[in-house]
């Protein structure tokens, strides 16, 4: 599908190149993630750059989880996960890094760690699972700009045309 | 406040009882946790009980993340919170053991885990920090009625009347 012509898009100070768009709503971003934990591990954020989710509205609450569920229905189906961790870090306290509402939608697999929720001691690194760790931490090593680029342009078939009225 | 005229709410096969419940609206319920894994964990649930998140409908969505939003601001500042967890287990391969879907909302300090993200790990007691494990296990031990019955009444006058027009 068609990028949206050439705009800025932010993911708290960072600039997200549109080759790693996958979802655009008036609300809505969805964007794949340059160090996800598990393969499949995207990002969906609120387009307004606030960091905690008490500033959100009600619209724009409601959109982020409305593609959020439009996200890991796809995202389920792809990776032909078993279930879904869909979580937010609210605040530097939870683990937070980038100041941004983002969702984190990981696809599941059973026994794909040793224990259900091992998963979640790798958002910080303390896990000692065989997996990339610091999900929300600079220490990760980042994925290759290809491999990201191919799975967005994936994600873009899936979810189909941006809504052109919301491109604004 | 006032609880709602005797009749039955569920989660999962669990029917909910009126004292540990402190929050109702159509299509949402807030509920005390009998397991807490921090001071203030609550749940927020859908009235339907369905397992899965791609199940919900847009107003049950909607609703589900705005009530969300109320319950996490009160018990962000009840509990004196410098952040918030806010996470869905979707379907058992995620952790999930209720098959019913429902939002943790865990309030989060500065240094309450050795390590932000520890707190994931006590999802399942692979956790080593000193907290009760199995946030969604029934190894668990529960707390408790009176201290449960006690937080609710706090946390519905926080919320106020219930939406009479909703408890239907």
């Amino acid at each position: 599908m068609a990028l949206p012509v050439a705009r800025t898009f932010w993911f708290g100070p960072l600039t997200i190149p549109l080759a790693q768009l996958f979802l655009l709503t008036k609300h809505t971003l969805g964007i794949v993630n340059i160090k996800p934990i598990r393969p499949g591990h995207v990002l969906v954020v609120t387009r307004r750059q606030v960091a905690r989710f008490n500033e959100l509205s009600q619209d724009e609450i409601a959109d982020l989880f409305a593609q959020g569920q439009r996200v890991s229905k796809i995202i389920e189906r792809l990776y032909s996960a078993d279930g879904l961790t869909l979580c937010i870090q609210d605040g530097s306290a939870a683990g937070q890094t980038v100041p941004h509402v983002h969702l984190h939608v990981i696809p599941r697999h059973i026994g794909d760690f040793a224990n259900n929720d091992d998963i979640y001691s790798v958002l910080d690194g303390t896990g000692k699972v065989p997996l990339q760790t610091h999900i929300d931490n600079e220490q990760r090593r980042p994925r290759s700009l290809a491999d990201m680029t191919a799975e967005a342009e994936i994600l873009r078939r899936e979810i189909g045309d941006w809504d052109s009225e919301t491109v604004t």
